[in-house]
């Protein structure tokens, strides 16, 4: 457990060199849009789904490479949905991680076409020959992420949390499940994929990724109700304002606590199948929703 | 010649039909957003794209299901570039082809994921084994449609049209080939990859999409100066009154009628080499540049 810190922060810093060297530079006046795209990419985050996939594909034994490029598209993907969630029509934030927006610090335009360039530029590195040998296999890495990032996954779940509607917690899980889930879960599918796993590993990994989702939002609720706002970086008590019901708002902070603490042996007990194997990802559950921030 | 209108016609039809199969549907909450998607992209329009890549998929002998699939993500990403650049922030305009545009019709936030949905949507269809049953084949079409998306074509022009910084023929040109060049293009680069053209055919028909999406270009801002509203189904005028420089503004309006007539003839000689077999996409030169809105 003692290293885990460091795994992490190694895994951050391996997918932030790697999306240095794919996402595209320009000389012309374009170059405002690749800019924005780096500050949006390359800036402070956690890498989360770096890290997941980077320990998912050590665990079923891919080439570190191919992972890593699944990776960057993953954090492409990831930093898109953060600047459109940004935006004045959406959730109107200035700050992120204690950093201005994308539309703050450039405009409104430049940080819609940011989060579009960056989209394209996750398929374009996953469709790319050094991603993985086997053609068919990007073309499904494709499918997944995509899949996970459109309507049915992501942008689906960001339109049902804008719309606000959901009254019970079947519906703030659903929510949940495709707002954040469907990435969270293209961590450990993508590498999957790579591997050409078999299924009950994919649906031991799969149910650990539903369930590591699922407390981290409640996680995020309970920093949201709790947290201060200097340790965030952003805005704390906004979901309450907002008047969003979210999992503490719906069961309180305390039965909310509770549910996490079984949430997080449930997690850990989907890995049991891997045995030592999965080792760090067993551990990192702790790490991941002891967060503060 | 006298045909081409059907055929024309028949393809926006196919790629119609085909689209509103491949789109997603949902009952839930989300479905304002799914709406919103077909809204932008089964509404009416020309399919240019659409011809373009079936009559190339028919000259090089491709399967009309793989091609029409490779039309349908086209038409999404098409589709996708439109609704945003009809935001207030970027062109803000309410009215597209005599019909409000998708943040008048719904909202901004709505619009904004439709378009990051409607993105999504192109990659998961080309990704598909239905697309084409070799994978590296389904890959490079992902890699080619995600480059020509991306921050080197259509959103890297777009952010140079938004910061209107060209001041000569050069800059006007160039901006013309990333922002609406690159996608005409993928109407015949992705049936050369699926056909496993060679390079020859490879260069004349891309020389061939760059031609006509240049001339495209020149009978669109004449359109602009010269046209009127009601045909065209939004403002004219718009360019000229927002100080945009365009072809016709540099060069002149006969200026720019006299390049065009040149350019008709060379971009049909590029077809040359096909001789007979690329007789409807020769026709449809004249047809697609004599358009009237």
């Amino acid at each position: 457990m003692t290293d885990l810190p460091r795994r992490v922060d190694e895994a951050a810093d391996l997918v932030t060199v790697a999306l240095d060297e794919l996402l595209p530079r320009a000389d012309g006046p374009e170059s405002r849009l690749t800019e924005a795209m780096r500050y949006a990419a390359l800036g402070p985050g956690k890498r989360l789904r770096t890290y997941f996939a980077l320990e998912t594909g050590r665990m079923l034994g891919v080439d570190e490479t191919y992972v890593l490029r699944a990776a960057c598209a993953l954090e492409c993907i990831h930093a898109y949905s953060l600047v459109h969630d940004d935006l004045p029509c959406m959730d109107d934030d200035d700050m992120r991680r204690g950093h201005p927006t994308v539309h703050v610090a450039y405009d409104e335009m430049t940080a819609v076409l940011a989060g579009d360039a960056l989209q394209s530029a996750a398929f374009e590195i996953l469709a790319h020959p050094d991603t993985h040998p086997d053609g068919a296999v990007r073309a499904e890495l494709v499918a997944r992420l995509a899949g996970a990032a459109g309507a049915r996954g992501m942008v689906g779940g960001q339109m049902i949390d804008m719309l606000g509607v959901r009254e019970d917690l079947g519906g703030v899980a659903r929510m949940q499940r495709l707002k954040t889930g469907a990435l969270i879960a293209c961590a450990f599918e993508l590498p999957l994929v790579m591997a050409h796993a078999q299924d009950a590993e994919r649906h031991a990994l799969l149910a650990f990724a539903h369930d590591l989702g699922l407390a981290y939002q409640i996680v995020d609720d309970l920093l949201d109700a709790e947290g201060d706002a200097a340790a965030m970086g952003k805005a704390a008590g906004k979901d309450a304002a907002a008047g969003k019901t979210t999992f503490v708002t719906l069961l309180g902070v305390e039965a909310a606590r509770e549910r996490l603490g079984l949430l997080k042996t449930q997690t850990k007990s989907h890995l049991d199948p891997f045995g030592p194997r999965a080792e760090f990802l067993r551990d990192s559950v702790d790490f991941v929703l002891e967060r503060r921030h």
